[in-house]
């Protein structure tokens, strides 16, 4: 199986902040915008893959703009790292200046995806090359995430997280 | 500000799986979920502080169960803890059996809300008195879910999270 | 088959209106509130006899209140009572006041489902225990409401219907 | 305020079923054709008066025949009768077969709408003058609809409803 | 296969401008009747076929009048010829005044359908004879439309387009 | 006003086609590729301008392959020419082969958008200057479209379109 770069499952998708995805602000809700980080990220891990493919887990994601309605908001996603069956999506969330056309970076995620067969079990995926800084930086962050994550979901004791428990410990 | 019980914040929101909901093996695309969420977590929220509120972030959510078209989900959420002026929203997922009717757990997350004012701006909230045992281990576990979202956004420093680190050092 | 209470049919729903559910005024469009109402009302009834369930009727709706943009709207149902292959699920849908919280009752409804297997042929369902006073009531009034039903869509004369009779003899 | 006849506000529309309006049968959910059935009535009412107008009952309506995935749905909607500031929509579901294009009738309801000015209260509207007999019949029923609608609500006794009594006692 | 008449394939579709179809100025985006157009242009070529009907390709459709949030529009649709496998369904678009009730013509369409068997192969529909005057003109312009959108794609030249040669040298 | 290449006005957006999106045999419906079309193009035709934009016109669309449920749709849309007031996207459909992914053109398009003030009037846009050879190409064949355009909707006479009484009479 072909080891791949991230660049070759870049997808970008660009939407129009509509009514009703709005709440009584006027805001884009943030339900919404997860759901349009879901599909574009579904879109690159299946990229990488060819397989079909579905969520398995979202690590941290924060909202720390808010986006108005009539905003365009345009996400990018790639796959940062790949495990046995699963893989991560890197995704950023710009949004545009409608008067000047500056893009701001509204937010970013990671999601987790899983490859699965016509019966949805888990099948092997194609593992990733990091190409540039930034990808190679994504990629060697990716298991840091993921330990928090089984952790979090309580899948994982702290002692088995060498890499976290080397975070907090300074060394 | 009078204290709150989590009881007093308690939605519970029943939906079915219609096909548009769905990805080509008929399961619940997690997207859609996350927006379901969403939408319940912030009725849970703003029952709590009776505000406009808007999701500010999500931690970790895993999906570990396939929910097939035509499935009843019941979404359940309540405040879990309240800081200064954010809230965090615990939420369980269930799906019933169509022919025996169990109910299994899905999946459970932690959304954070905060209250605004009408321009948007971040007000205080009351606070969270828990009551069960279950509420109190929600509540307890908060902060350490807080410091692993900052830590994970870059906005706390690995030092500054006591309550983690104790987790690692196994103390 | 065994009997059952009503409530273990008892599903519960809560939606904030959007601008696309409001008409010109702002206000909850009838049209949504109906099709909000029978879909909590078939996961009521599929909850009562573990069947595909599809909507036989609709029995009397108002509308006394206007509901408004980002209002949270509260769908409560219950089977009430259960004939050969049919059920009457009694309907509540209440608002609350966003500032104070206060729920206000907003209007009721009842909806008539039938039970039916893969072809669409309808089958026996469970019988109804109420319990409590309220529950009592609705069901000695779904007789009514049944009879009422069939004669305004003229399956039933008028003669045939004694309890309806009764009802306007003053006896 | 010049009288109308039911043509002036003959309302048509014609939908496909899509996928997420069906259930697991591959039927039409009868809250979607509520749904439908409100929007095409309420351009019937508004033709009638010019005002903005609000659903304010639905009378009974039977969902007889299985409308499946793919149909052609067509709702024809006329104002039947005109109280002072409502009126009643008389609305009828057709279906196409898609093989021979034979148009079977696949239900009927009446709807209840109140005209209402930008601060949402009731206005008069004009009076209805019905042409054909079954314009006659639906004018001289809608009463006795009205009168029904209101003892199931509970807003009228049965000794106020004397077309109601009368129709009962035989006479 | 018997030849039919415009007549016969007519088919008429109201709807209510909501706030998802709209802009931030509040007018009915382009997208949004382009897509209801074609719905209501399809049922009238499957009337006139009694096929599955898919689109071809849309001819030169403007936008020349602002329709607004909350304006009831009425798409008028019948097939205007048909040539082997395909139908020129001519479409057009009227906006009521919501206070004088008056019907003005907001723009017209003409979209192309082919009839299809079950594995999407294209199969033969029946003629058309076009009956009132302004029928005729468009079975008689239908053609060359038809030529000019096989120019604008590319697969056919402008010396194999006679009508449209005779258009432009004035004979 | 500076001059702008079609490469700033660069937009592009991928969708999965879902259950709604398609017809009886499983195809995506012409309509709401044209919706799609029509969002992506808006992005594109804004960025040229940073304006608010209508749709103004829709020149030939032809649909020539068949697009799939579950398929990822690519829509990729730039100005190919700006007039006083008025821009034309130039609009391309990818569709992935989920296989191979192997990307193939389904159709283009070509939209025309007016840039508006807040009260709707049209206002000037900025000039293109093309600078790849099909950027050129669009650029000289869209003035064309524009005078088919304008012969269709009866805006312009033959006599008065020379570029295409010269393509017609083979000069």
């Amino acid at each position: 199986m072909r080891t791949k770069t991230p660049k070759e499952s870049y997808t970008i998708s660009t939407d129009i902040v509509l009514p009703n995805d709005t709440n009584v602000l006027g805001n884009l809700m943030g339900g919404r915008l997860l759901h349009w980080m879901d599909i574009t990220a579904a879109i690159a891990a299946h990229r990488h893959c060819k397989r079909v493919v579905v969520t398995a887990s979202v690590n941290h994601v924060s909202f720390d703009r808010a986006i108005k309605l009539g905003d365009y908001v345009t996400i990018e996603a790639q796959v940062s790292r790949a495990f046995t069956t699963s893989m991560e999506v890197f995704i950023e969330v710009f949004v545009e200046n409608s008067m000047t056309g500056e893009k701001m970076k509204s937010n970013d995620a990671a999601y987790v995806f899983v490859a699965v067969d016509q019966l949805g079990r888990p099948i092997e995926v194609p593992q990733i090359a990091p190409e540039t800084d930034i990808e190679k930086q994504r990629y060697d962050t990716a298991l840091r995430r993921k330990q928090l994550s089984l952790l979090l979901s309580g899948k994982l004791k702290p002692g088995d997280a060498p890499e976290l428990k080397e975070l907090f410990l300074g060394k």
